[in-house]
């Protein structure tokens, strides 16, 4: 897979849905239910996708981690795992042993639209976790991973394995690979330029001569 | 798969979900939510159950109906399709097709918490359809059967192929095939002294009396 | 308890709650989640209310039904049981046996913000219900009425006993006693003017006419 | 605006459902929320929008209906209005007078997001209307047109004037103006291998011998 | 605007909503889906209101901000932005930048029932801000500023430039301009008896004890 | 009541799930949004229970706190108040006066799917609070405690005066006191074989390895 793009120490998950916005793609924001487990963490990753299903049984002599042990064992730096569930409440793919796991390998994180648990574990591992909720569910007999590798639906925003995933306190954003040139392009120009509107408010500038001077906000 | 039990025409869901409460269990009616085309139509069958995944994206070169078409074209009279969209809202896995062939197969019908649609078509056929929502969409590109003939979670309720279904205007409930004998031998009782109940309370008797006599409601 | 207002069977809801806006009175409809069980069947009664709580567990050697009973047998012409369930989505207060000592007794109906059952029973029987949802439920073991005659908050709406209580097709709206004769003043004389509108609209005249004639729409 | 394509009575929801599909665009279809008024009622019909925000007071001395008249008076014959009302749960912007004066006019119905009321009124004019609720509210005071014939979201879905918008009691589907021509071609074309599909299904054929066949279920 | 009142230090959320309910005011609080940005932050400010509609498309050649500017632009210390979004999941009215140029005029802060973004920004400020979710967006092509200092509801709460609003990490309270003196009242002497209450509690009595003597808990 | 196991100092709310899942008890957890005040506590203690109801007035001459302050002030060492609210969004059980009182008393905390207030009191106590939302608001004359030490179902679980509940950052876990024993033995087997595998995870094993070694996951 194709390494992080240059200076993706830059980017934080606000520029990158305005350049989004601004090439006309605007929905590649996950919603405001999926949060991070640690507001001080910043995730630039590219994408490796799971897909979810609810189960109502566990069948016997059958590995059900089969394909999440080989998605995790197979994260390379750079990469976060993205688990789609579907939709599911009842569905909780991560915790503190595949958070280990990913970790050891040096891996980025994990994005999930279903639940997370031993959320003390995952902190203290400084490891980048974006869910959509924390429950201390396993997710044996509840959901089983289908598929990995295809493009998955993760909390609304369609997420192919390779695409651009950027996750901070203010959310997950998904770049499209198709699109990733163009997108990182607007988004280090709107780095410089709301530096200086920034400066300039800081400065007591007032908003109308701001947005006069730069005709954006 | 065992026939339909005797007299399973003087069933209805509300008589059943009482005789479950009766015999201490207490989660085997869907949701409000889950509601039917006809309220007409009365349903007893056994069910046959099919497992969707939400998908995001058409495979080339497979068919993505191969499971949902075995499971239909092997639907004999008295078995009903329960279908289990694992709490997505994409979902829509039956229609006028499906329905046409159920039909011309005398199969009982379908429940399903996704969606369906061509409803105009199944009304007219009188097949009796429970459903969590009508919409114009087709399952293709949206949501996969996965698995048929194994436990599901449809609308709340865990369902395994055999367990009889009944579904009528108040919605649908699930015997498990493990206390069946049991709960229908309360059920059955119970149906005899509401009728009586009913009777008494029609001709004008309070409440008090008719509870006083008989100790229910 | 008063009887009804002169004239009570031109009421309807939405002159209603137009009434209630224009004396300021702004939150008095109950939400669209609350239906009739028949659109066709118009509801003008008094309030007599009952207030339910949950419960996970059927007491011994008690009667739970012991308020309920006293309600609905106390329940005169011109009066509607109006049932409150605190939110809970586990809680099934009405149903036929209740329906039919109801009608037996000349009484108007039910609206609660719990769940019905046995509607095929009450259609026939042409009692005006307004529920919250429908389900094959019994509420023993689920919920308990706890006071009768008590102010209650169903549908989101406060309603007392006394209170005038109006649906139809379009939902449910309560005037609070106090105001009653004011609300009634406005609404008979808004009849009217509606009438006037409508006809002028029906006979081909443009909106933007009849607004300008009587600042109405 | 430009008339009703050719044959546009053939066309109905689900089939334009699924040639959007064919043709890529996958989120056209308003959610199971946004009912017909009437299940028997078609609609086929350009789009004129509306837009609508939530206000929390009457202003004085103003006609707060002043667009809304402005756009009803204006619809011709194979129009429809779509108001949008953002999400809010308050607004309820359609109603009789309005169902009355687009009856008159030989315009198409109304789609909304929001909350109609009179219904009895409206069905009885036999005027398709799709609304996100039923309750007895004026919008005065709780919600204004704040705009005309400008792009909206309604039930989810992107539509501008002119957009081509198809409902029936399986939902609403909507066109978009400039891929209409393509997905027409396609609908059409489903139309009548469908008919195909469907006849051989009554005929007593399996799905597994029709999917074979065809290749399309 | 008047300035704010005496001793505005010491109030605090809860017990001015209590005063509020004392005073027969019961639905000044917003829900608890409106959170703080800062547990540690306590605003008391008046209002400054500000009303935004969903839109669905970018103008050409007009500044979307232009209220929004002026609102910002105008606010003075003890006052606090309430943006209210109308029940809309789409907009984000509030964030960095607006942060930095109200903490730059002395401002309070932003009550928002949308979303905020680049929250870390936000939080380095220390300014007060309650929000209904924290999301990457911007407003341009997802809402509009309509109007300012007009009544809006904002968490469900009617709120009038003026208004006294009290937010900390209990959420949300608004005292409406024309009862404030008569609940600031309520509200400086509860806080006393509180204190009291608390300090017996901590000396170990019984709540019994306590509640016998004062009479209120 | 029966004392705390031994070793309950090493329970964490996670392995208690998947033991209770072992055990074929598959719904013992409150869901997501059931949370604590503070995730470095944890509290595992016996359960008291109460159960309220929605009121929507004050009577007079009356002490509405008549229960809430018999359960709190007999509250012992090892055990928590779990207050259950029957699925209403008003009430708001929880503050910091009972808190202090809990506090005083030794007792472990509480545990509601309503509301609590004063939460920065409450964080001070280092008191273990879990929760179904953060407002300001009194329970008087919204919500009333009608019976204690009664079967409640309190965040979608069955609770019994007795029965243990874990809680922690990852959320509350319920062990019938009638399985505790069997539950618990799976319990502390699994604490040992976790910490081998996080320990060969730790050192960067990959899963496939350790899943091989101990077919746990």
């Amino acid at each position: 897979m194709t390494g992080l793009p240059a200076n993706w120490e830059k980017l934080f998950s606000s520029v990158v849905s305005d350049s989004l916005d601004a090439c006309g793609i605007t929905n590649q924001a996950m919603p405001a239910s999926i949060r991070p487990l640690d507001d001080n963490l910043v995730l630039c990753a590219r994408a490796r996708t799971g897909m979810y299903m609810e189960v109502a049984y566990v069948e016997e002599n059958v590995n059900p981690y089969e394909l999440e042990i080989k998605l995790v064992d197979d994260l390379k730096p750079g990469e976060v795992a993205v688990l789609a569930c579907g939709g599911s409440s009842r569905i909780a793919p991560w915790g503190g042993l595949l958070s280990t796991a990913t970790h050891v390998r040096g891996a980025a994180g994990c994005i999930t639209d279903g639940f997370v648990r031993d959320v003390k574990t995952i902190r203290e591992l400084k490891l980048p976790v974006f869910h959509g909720g924390i429950a201390p569910l396993d997710s044996k007999g509840r959901g089983q991973i289908m598929a990995i590798d295809v493009p998955v639906i993760c909390g609304g925003v369609r997420v192919k394995s390779g695409d651009l995933v950027i996750g901070d306190a203010d959310g997950v954003v998904v770049i499209p690979r198709e699109v990733e040139a163009q997108v990182l392009a607007v988004a280090f120009d709107k780095i410089d330029s709301e530096d200086h509107t920034m400066a300039e408010l800081r400065a007591g500038d007032y908003l109308r001569d701001v947005y006069a001077r730069h005709g954006v906000l």
